[in-house]
């Protein structure tokens, strides 16, 4: 991990505990952003968090949805990005910031894994970012197919990863970006 | 279907004949692609053509593999989009193209389902462009998961449309696509 990497929390709102969003995959999501959150913000990295307020009347990411879980809320210093679709490259200064503060990495985490967080993902790498998506640091929810046909939120979210793992970013673990960060940089 | 509706095949090239890619699902795409096309052109719609240049060395989507299949071939005067990544979007002037010329909706075909198709297919979306993708008009290959699993490429096709469904496009068929396309517009 160098100096040129930041920490990307996607979405980790209250609007996601609603239960209309049907049973959700990995309850630990919220506890290993926070310890992610904690190490970068020891080592003096740059975090970036990004808010979904979403245009749809009755969204549950509208109004107070839009407020962060106490586990992952920002620290008064900390950028904030406000997003209205689920790229946070779209309609955002992200992009300027990154290239500004010279951030070439960037390590991704929150809400939901196949919708935003993959679209960000997608984007970071399209764009020339250098990233990384954390497995067990994201999560999403049971979904329906266009068939009609039901699939688990573990399955869509392990399907998720397939599709962005060598193609768009490298899959890794809490534990082993943890692990990385400790590491003394060369030279 | 309106008039507004753009037809995008997107990478339906030479390239993706080379045996590395591996094991293929719906080899009817390029049939049903060709169909769409036949049927965008007699009813005198836009059509999008774009051609992956990769920039890696070795890539059988470089040089002769730049080369359109011979049942997507553009004709003289339909567009090209040439691009470098998996998005459509970036590094393009698809955008542009697509405002100057107030086309509002896309129908998405090419290669592949789960990496340039989905990503071009997200971002017309959160672009605001009105986005159906064509589910057997899309293909992808036999992929490997970050922990070293084997997904077949119809079930890595199949979960890349589920991560679409409702949330970035209305999944559709080349057959009720035809069939839209030839009933008259009302008024």
């Amino acid at each position: 991990m160098n100096t040129a990497t930041a920490l990307l929390v996607i979405d980790v709102q209250k609007g996601f505990d609603d239960p209309s969003w049907g049973r959700r995959n990995n309850p630990s999501a919220e506890e290993n952003i926070s310890a992610l959150l904690a190490a970068w913000r020891v080592a003096e990295l740059p975090i970036f968090h990004v808010r979904h307020l979403s245009t749809e009347p009755g969204s549950p990411l509208g109004g107070a949805g839009g407020v962060f879980k106490d586990a992952v809320r920002p620290l008064a210093h900390e950028p904030v990005i406000e997003k209205y679709v689920n790229s946070a490259f779209i309609g955002t200064d992200l992009e300027t910031r990154l290239r500004e503060e010279m951030l070439d990495t960037l390590v991704v985490t929150g809400l939901t894994t196949d919708h935003c967080v993959s679209t960000t993902t997608r984007m970071a790498a399209n764009l020339g970012f250098s990233a990384h998506i954390v497995s067990d640091a994201t999560a999403t929810f049971d979904r329906i197919g266009p068939d009609g046909k039901f699939h688990t939120a573990e399955h869509v979210h392990e399907m998720a990863l397939v599709h962005l793992h060598e193609e768009f970013a490298k899959v890794v673990t809490t534990r082993n970006t943890l692990e990385n960060l400790q590491q003394p940089s060369p030279g």
